[in-house]
């Protein structure tokens, strides 16, 4: 198994990636990982050397170019050529990685992994999905931002390839899918989301299609997948960070506006960490970009190692996993799908 | 002042009703409010005859009628007519009552409102306004589910009609507004909020227009009114509720993991009550349907007495304000904005 890594990519670079690669290598005891890392060899060098036990399965592919996180995704297509993002994307492509990793600029790695593998047969528009924790565990939330508008078949695209991932990454048989809305009625929503519910519902795949699901069913666990736009995704996405954060925030003051409450505070101390840990973003890190001909999984550009070693982790899963065959079949059944709607809906011709 | 009160609607009816104008009387003190009670004579006597203070400002008009939660808007709208919800609308229409407040179903509500009261001029589409509690105070959040569907026109609405509605709330000059969008660049978005967006920029309203605001935005305060269109406004809104109260429960599970935890919760137990109190969305209760010819709040269905009254006392600070004036000032300019765009598009016309 060989994972392509953008060490330059991120907030933090190599102090980050570094060592969570070191903590992906001890919990993956025995799976002959190896790294191909792609940056400055002077930033790499001297971080590396004082890791013995992850130095001998790296090897450094030198390069000082590197993408910003302010480049546009236009920009990084034509100028990113050369730099640790778009190599470690063309490892993948070569057939030299099983998967590429990076904490780089989103826009930019999404347009470089469509340049350079290309979309799987049959699906239009790949997806980005987020892991969101939930009172049941997690449920896959997808397209969280590749997309800013989504048809009907592109929902239900989606709605493939997130069970695919989730069955890939969590071991879930045949996951339980939503269609988010705005009620859970069929005359429910706008146009796209009642025709991607009608394809959905007439059509056999390898999930459990549920029907709608409204917002407040994310957080409570209804269903495995949840589909939506990618618009509604990422608004929805930034909304629960800014929420949690800002609950957070309220209970530390809340705990330190008086003695007493400081005193109990200090006393339930252990458990209000583990609750940080269960509600931290980070602690569910690694979206993969979906839909391509080749696994890139990208990290929260703020991650610290061991939310940057989880999407590593789901990497190795999915490169591991019969992720790209399920899709395969999947889409397969949809284009049969298509073509008896299609049947259907002109039974002249 | 008299407001026009559909005691059936809500989860509770005259129990948590009653009590909440009890409340709603005593805080507005001398401000001479009157009550006209729309429901069952039989129901909401006893409970009435137990409220000395707020039984000499109610009349009762008597219905058996009342609109059930899961009545459909279109028969709701067939055949809600003398019912509960039904007579406190007519009562804003025929002038007997400056406001009403009704916390039953949401889209019969909007429905008979509509079909009675008729849309402001020049207003295309009503919003319902959230009240959202953020790091700085409340945000005002519309469309949060009156339309699945909104144009940039009706977009820019919303903005002029939140912008009004938070001013005679809150007393904020010029508020601040924002488009809530995936990024915060000009060429970011669909098409709609793009040219929202445009026309918003180009016009001088009554209001600051900030420009395009993230998810995350919303729970730091980033600006008073953030613009969407009713289908992300209403899945973000519940999406949101959903993480707070998982959020609430994981913190309740942590403070009982052991002994000392629990321990320290009692201690802190003032301090987490009032955590409690200042994100509970109940606290904030009382969402306008904004765009009518009159005042109408929708209370939420599980509000208890404290939260009615909030909706109560958000349809007496809007019946006292200068809002529909001022509404139709912003919708004004709009209107000689449109033309100029226009005018700008045809330069040959």
């Amino acid at each position: 198994m060989i994972l392509s890594v953008d060490v330059m990519g991120g907030d933090n670079g190599p102090s980050v990636v570094l060592p969570a690669l070191a903590i992906a290598l001890r919990s993956s005891a025995g799976g002959d990982v190896r790294f191909l890392l792609h940056g400055s060899q002077a930033a790499i060098e001297p971080e590396l050397a004082r890791m013995p036990a992850l130095r001998p399965v790296c090897e450094i592919r030198h390069t000082e170019k590197a993408i910003s996180m302010e480049d546009k995704p236009a920009q990084a297509m034509r100028r990113g050529k050369g730099s640790s993002l778009w190599n470690a994307v063309e490892c993948v492509k070569s057939g030299e990685a099983q998967a590429a990793i990076s904490a780089g600029n989103t826009g930019a790695l999404m347009a470089i992994s469509m340049l350079l593998l290309r979309m799987a047969p049959d699906v239009e528009r790949p997806a980005l999905s987020a892991s969101w924790p939930t009172m049941r565990g997690v449920t896959t939330v997808l397209d969280v931002g590749a997309n800013v508008e989504s048809d009907a078949e592109q929902l239900v695209e989606f709605a493939i390839m997130g069970a695919a991932f989730h069955h890939a990454i969590h071991g879930v048989n045949r996951p339980k899918v939503g269609l988010l809305n705005v009620g859970s009625e069929e005359q429910k929503g706008h146009e796209e989301v009642r025709e991607a519910h009608a394809l959905l519902r007439s059509t056999a795949f390898e999930f459990d299609y549920h029907g709608f699901v409204e917002g407040n069913d994310i957080a409570r666990g209804t269903v495995d997948v949840v589909v939506t736009d990618g618009f509604t995704g990422n608004v929805l996405l930034k909304t629960a960070e800014g929420v949690a954060r800002f609950f957070a925030a309220e209970l530390r003051s809340a705990l330190t506006s008086s003695p007493l409450a400081t005193a109990g505070a200090l006393l339930a101390s252990g458990a209000l960490k583990t609750l940080k840990a269960r509600m931290d973003p980070g602690a569910v890190n690694g979206a993969p970009l979906l839909g391509l001909n080749g696994i890139v999984v990208k990290s929260h550009g703020g991650a610290d190692a061991a939310g940057y070693a989880s999407a590593v982790q789901v990497a190795i899963n999915l490169a591991r996993s019969d992720f790209a065959a399920e899709i395969d079949r999947s889409v397969k059944r949809l284009s049969e799908a298509r073509r008896a709607v299609a049947a259907g809906a002109e039974p002249a011709a």
